[in-house]
């Protein structure tokens, strides 16, 4: 997927700008210049940077067709429903893209390699088919023993899914590379490959396999850096996904753990559970993984998006008081907060 | 499979009687009827009651072929290697079963049917592959909502792999049955779906669905049965599998638990880490489903199979001064210290 120049028109229908259109605004933040145009028909007109405040003029698109001007060679589908199903009028998209010859990148759990009609479409257009959480050749059980990763690992943990877990880990990981630290990204999640291009899909391995499979990917990379940091996924008290959460804890063997919050969000997404204190998932957290390897929250990352800088600056004072640990927004305040903590775990 | 009345030969070569084997003693200790012959050249010319003191005169063979003068209509691969990975060795043998005509009975997470040899072999003599792993059909994301699971529903978990959540799920059915309940076995295991021939093999179900997966079956369960008693698996500090346990937590959205634990065992099979002290783990539980549901851990299970009776007894007490909970060894001595603590869940 890497070997060519990408230049991506990104299918995110109805949800760009929006949380739930995370894979498309994370791409733009990371890799604007491998985006071309954007497809949502409710902001015909607009440009990236008007709904995103970064991005510059990424020109938003009402479909496929008339993304084409840009010279697109991918189409990335953008957005992740609930359960990772292709919606029946998405199929027109996928379509159209393969008829004109463009690679599909999909993060979906449904496989369009595995869908005949894509399969035999993208053979005779010479395209494609890029299926983010194939997942099949993961079939290890973890080793468990910290000692074969050869760097240090950062976690970054939630309080929910969508406080900003990879992007905590990316910019944790640029911080540290200013501080003199060789780090290296990891993502597990379809946003953060479709990004960065690898990494390991660990909500579509199978059970018994997803501990392994984050393990073996940390052991390889360690032999090239010296500090690892791992985008977290879900969360512990996740009613759905709290089961990929723990795998990937137990199977990252981290040395340090950074706990993202949303401050303001009171329930688990899409669900009644109310979220614990941030001292009580704090403890939670290092209850879970004393037991295997000792490894604490050295910090806080907040998604202050919706609140003023006033009000982001007092959330970040009040959790700091109340936790007695750093904290940060990574992207708007950066999070230099943590590398003092990150020196720590060299002695 | 429940079809036609089975008439199994178990592939339990060299694992026999140990814990390895469970899934060849547990048929024979519910199931012994279906039970013609075990394949274990180690200990050929003993019988099933001689290695295990139940199972009566099945007799123990060295080879497939000297099972088949006992009639067997289906072969079962009765021991599970980590990873779950089909031995070059046992090719031979499954391809003997099927060229005489015998159905394989599958729990590895390697699938014979999708094996070209086996399924042309199988196709060709009639018999059938029953791939007990088989998880695509499972795509559904946890809902969450307690209310709709219309039965109590307690599930055993345990401080490591191998205490006895199957079997200690399966006698609370058979003691609840007794005292007025209308209860269910819920298997999550190749062993107890090979056993009671149906279930939720969580355990190699993707890792967004794993939770979803269990609480659909417990739904549809729970429309016939008043109390459904689910198997646990692994462990909540297992290196490997806590990911899995932890989705059958969530997922199961359990009334109460029933901690199962092997006496003397310090380390997590095949792993470094340390068992934590009953009351660690019991709080640990107690801690990671207090956010979804209420659910506390009502009652400890031993397996005691390795102390003498005196022995046994005086572990009981010691651990029923330690936790304050009843605590039982269910093969041994039965669960009905437990029934009492069932029936204030009615309340």
């Amino acid at each position: 997927m890497q070997k060519k120049k990408r230049r991506i028109v990104i299918l995110a229908e109805g949800y760009f700008g929006d949380l739930d259109g995370k894979t498309a605004s994370g791409l733009i933040m990371y890799k604007p210049q491998e985006v071309v145009a954007v497809i949502d028909s409710t902001q015909v007109g607009k440009s990236a940077q008007d709904v995103l405040g970064f991005g510059g003029d990424i020109p938003l698109v009402g479909n496929l067709a008339d993304s084409l001007k840009y010279g697109p060679n991918a189409l990335l589908i953008g957005i992740a429903p609930r359960g990772g199903k292709l919606p029946p009028e998405w199929r027109d998209v996928v379509r159209e893209a393969l008829s004109n010859g463009l690679d599909v990148i999909n993060g979906l759990h449904d496989l369009l390699n595995d869908d005949p009609e894509f399969s035999k479409l993208a053979k005779s257009k010479g395209a494609r088919i890029h299926d983010l959480r194939e997942a099949s050749r993961y079939d290890t059980v973890a080793i468990g023993d910290p000692s074969l990763i050869e760097a240090k690992v950062i976690l970054t943990v939630g309080s929910d899914c969508k406080t900003g877990k990879k992007v905590t880990a990316v910019e944790l990981a640029r911080e540290a590379k200013k501080h003199g630290w060789n780090p290296h990204f990891v993502a597990t999640g379809q946003s953060g490959i479709a990004i960065f291009g690898e990494g390991v899909p660990i909500d579509s391995i199978i059970g018994d396999f997803m501990s392994g499979a984050i393990e073996e990917h940390l052991i390889e990379k360690s032999k090239t850096y010296d500090l690892l940091c791992v985008e977290g996924q879900g969360t512990i008290v996740h009613p759905g996904y709290s089961g990929v959460t723990l795998a990937l804890i137990h199977g990252s063997l981290p040395d340090a753990m950074i706990l993202c919050h949303y401050p303001g969000r009171e329930r688990v997404k899409s669900y009644q559970v109310k979220i614990p204190a941030l001292q009580e998932m704090i403890k939670l957290h290092e209850d879970l993984t004393r037991p295997i390897k000792l490894c604490r929250v050295i910090g806080i990352s907040l998604n202050t998006q919706e609140l003023s800088e006033e009000e982001a600056r007092a959330e970040i004072e009040k959790v700091e008081e109340g936790t007695g640990l750093p904290a940060i927004d990574p992207v708007r305040f950066g999070c230099d907060k943590l590398i003092e903590a990150l020196e720590r775990l060299k002695r």
